[in-house]
């Protein structure tokens, strides 16, 4: 094999538990974005980071080479700071929709590159395609015009951004080296670092619906993005938020279009809204407009009041070729063939869901995509009528399930009711927020839940 | 990337501490050969098993699908037992040129497939192929002839013979993958077991100029090996032996033949000999001709001192197609371009030898190859005056370095000497064999150095 040997070395370094020099570093991805460092040892890298580690330092100059390895776009023509949210994935979590033009409304520009639904999580791409005539796949030079017009934009990652990341996240999927915590965040920190933000606001899920199941992770994980944005000059804080039921009452990808919709026009969906409140007021914040985060979620509710949020949405969706007519007439867009009612068994409240396997149902249901080439049909998915701590009688409805795929429709039922679980009494209400974490460390969050 | 899931679930399994099961380690390589598991899994799952091991079931089962995928050549048409033997490599090992006619003179058929140096240690091929004409690369149809009619066979590793080995012997030398030791016994079993053996005696060096260098890692290999060839039905020992200062005293392939062939008609030199006995000693008395070790070393001792050994040397270098009248006059053989003597610079006793670093200065003499396409010089090498134990007085020659590249020349001198210890009091004399393994365990060498 025609391999140059330097590259050994590196493998054997972090092999060893070495810590790659910045040199190092850039000469391993450097070689592989050439095409010098073959997959195949690249794997081999990736699976002894896997078991290694990389320090703190070392995944900072990761993420910076990747960075580096392909545009970083320059938003220093559009005045005031640019702040975006990035989310780890979830099930039912339509936050973006809601949060980018909320934010835009209180005088804050939000560049948002998102990606695609894959295993049991959405994608706010696919769910921003769900509105006929929405166009993700932007130029640089149409994502510099519509956040220059509008305040905000909602586009895909484009070829020119980190490419070394593009092609690593697809070797790590095939090579069983996804959950490594370092490579993870080089991965999302590379891509958000390149849209061209001052400052940045993560929500790091933790619990049965989450990547990140365990707290523990999830408080490392949110610990090293923090730790990577901040020793790249980009302000950032992250919150650590339970996926332990779906988000909100929507799950699939009109399904949370209308869902968001409803609430930028002053529904409130009392854990979404929270969530979407406090990311929200951060970035408000981050972005100069609020003295506090108090502060920044008022400006928050405000916009939503008032219509401006709503209003932005539209614009933002028109903007880039949607239709806002379906979202105006929701009552326009197909509907599934199969439309089934979820009663309950038995009397009680809901204490639980199991929210991963209520995720990969919505995939089965079409929401969602196996692999990255599958098809994904945006009328298909989950309406729950009832949440964690609800009462619930015999034979009330918990949700309602639409799909176009009868082989799916005939099991799907007794599937969502094997995922709900019903006990004696209520579970105390939680807020969604369990911590937040910034340069000076983890804090508990003891904010109200109402504000 | 177009890959089947099921090997990333394999990957995930190893990568977990799971142990595979046959059909699970038959999918992976028989995947592997046909090209459905690509390099980039399979070096993945190498850096797993590197990290987290093979059982030693597990083990063995990867070892007999390698061997299984490819031919296994069938000697049952040759009579009585074939016993072979493999070092795991030294610098001055050239054992098998003495032993394989040696056993072979005693009755016992050798069928023996070597390899090519690599690193700092010497291959067999290499040393035979210095002799004029020698033919190494034989079809299994003249492999099979030769050794019915001489009773031994010095041949390469042909296509057929596991070749899922051959590939993932390269992949894992580009991917620091090779230290491992299930993965080391399987690709030595792998290749031994197709040869047509019935029993195999084992060489595990250990000390400074090995590839084990520390004792227990080569209790441990040993350990492997015995253990796969028994489970496999082969009877099979291992001898840990010294690979503290070279073997012998000459190191550079035609040098090595040269010494064999005095070693052949009686010269004895004391390590590279009583190892020679041990080893052969094993092979006759496991090859069914001598009732006991002690036994088998008297028959050794016997084919040298009669001249049977060397004749079927001689026979077995003229039926490959070497040239054996250089051996017979060495005098034909060109000489280096230069001749260095080195001297000691004070006097005193042999204390230590730097025998790794001598391997790589007799590789940049031309002796060996740094990269597998590289060219060998078979004149080039050195010649020991001195071993481990020896008086030495100022300006006494220690060794003879020959070389034609001027500019290693330059340094040669040098380096060498910086690799020689000279102490103020002799160390006792040391067996080179340390401890055997065999089915029953390890147990200490207790044999005096003398039979």
């Amino acid at each position: 094999m025609n391999t140059h040997s330097n590259t050994v070395e590196l493998i054997r370094k972090k092999r060893g538990g070495g810590v790659l020099t910045r040199m190092e570093i850039e000469s391993l991805i450097g070689g592989y974005v050439t095409g010098d460092v073959p997959d195949y040892q690249m794997s081999a890298f990736l699976m002894a980071v896997f078991f290694n580690g990389m320090d703190t330092g070392e995944t900072a100059v990761f993420t910076d080479v990747m960075l580096h390895s392909g545009s970083i776009i320059d938003l220093s023509s559009i005045p005031g700071r640019k702040v975006d949210k990035h989310s780890t994935g979830g099930v039912g979590d339509k936050v973006s929709l809601i949060l980018a033009p909320m934010v835009a409304a209180c005088g804050v520009a939000v560049p948002m590159i998102s990606g695609r639904g894959l295993g049991h999580t959405g994608g706010t791409l696919d769910k921003l395609e769900s509105i006929p005539g929405f166009r993700t796949g932007l130029t640089l030079d149409e994502y510099r015009d519509v956040i220059r017009e509008t305040g905000l934009v909602l586009s895909g990652q484009t070829a020119e951004i980190a490419p070394a990341d593009r092609r690593m996240y697809a070797l790590r999927d095939v090579t069983a080296t996804v959950e490594s915590i370092p490579l993870i965040a080089g991965s999302i920190m590379s891509k958000k670092l390149a849209e061209g933000i001052d400052a940045l606001v993560l929500d790091v899920k933790t619990g049965d619906g989450a990547f990140m199941q365990s707290y523990d992770d999830s408080v490392s994980l949110a610990t090293a993005l923090v730790s990577i944005g901040n020793s790249c000059g980009k302000e950032t804080v992250a919150f650590i938020t339970g996926m332990d039921q779906p988000l909100g009452m929507m799950i699939g990808n009109w399904l949370e279009v209308l869902e968001s919709a409803e609430c930028l026009k002053g529904k409130n969906v009392p854990d979404l809204m929270e969530l979407t409140y406090v990311l929200g007021g951060a970035m408000v914040h981050l972005g100069g407009k609020a003295r506090t985060l108090a502060e920044g979620i008022t400006e928050c509710r405000s916009a939503i009041w008032s219509g401006r949020a709503y209003e932005k949405f539209l614009q933002v969706v028109e903007r880039q070729g949607g239709d806002a007519s379906f979202i105006r007439d929701p009552g326009r867009y197909p509907a599934s063939k199969f439309s089934l009612e979820v009663r309950a068994t038995s009397p009680g409240y809901i204490t639980g869901f199991a929210t991963r396997r209520i995720g990969v149902l919505a995939v089965e249901l079409g929401a969602g995509r196996q692999r990255v080439e599958d098809p994904v049909d945006p009328k298909a998915g989950i309406v729950l009528s009832k949440k964690i701590g609800a009462r619930v009688g015999k034979d009330d409805l918990l949700a309602v399930i639409k799909t176009d795929r009868e082989e799916v429709a005939g099991r799907a039922v007794r599937e969502f009711s094997s995922c709900v679980t019903i006990g004696d009494s209520p579970l105390p209400a939680k807020s969604c927020v369990r911590a937040t974490v910034d340069k000076d460390g983890v804090h508990a969050w003891t904010t109200p839940r109402t504000y």
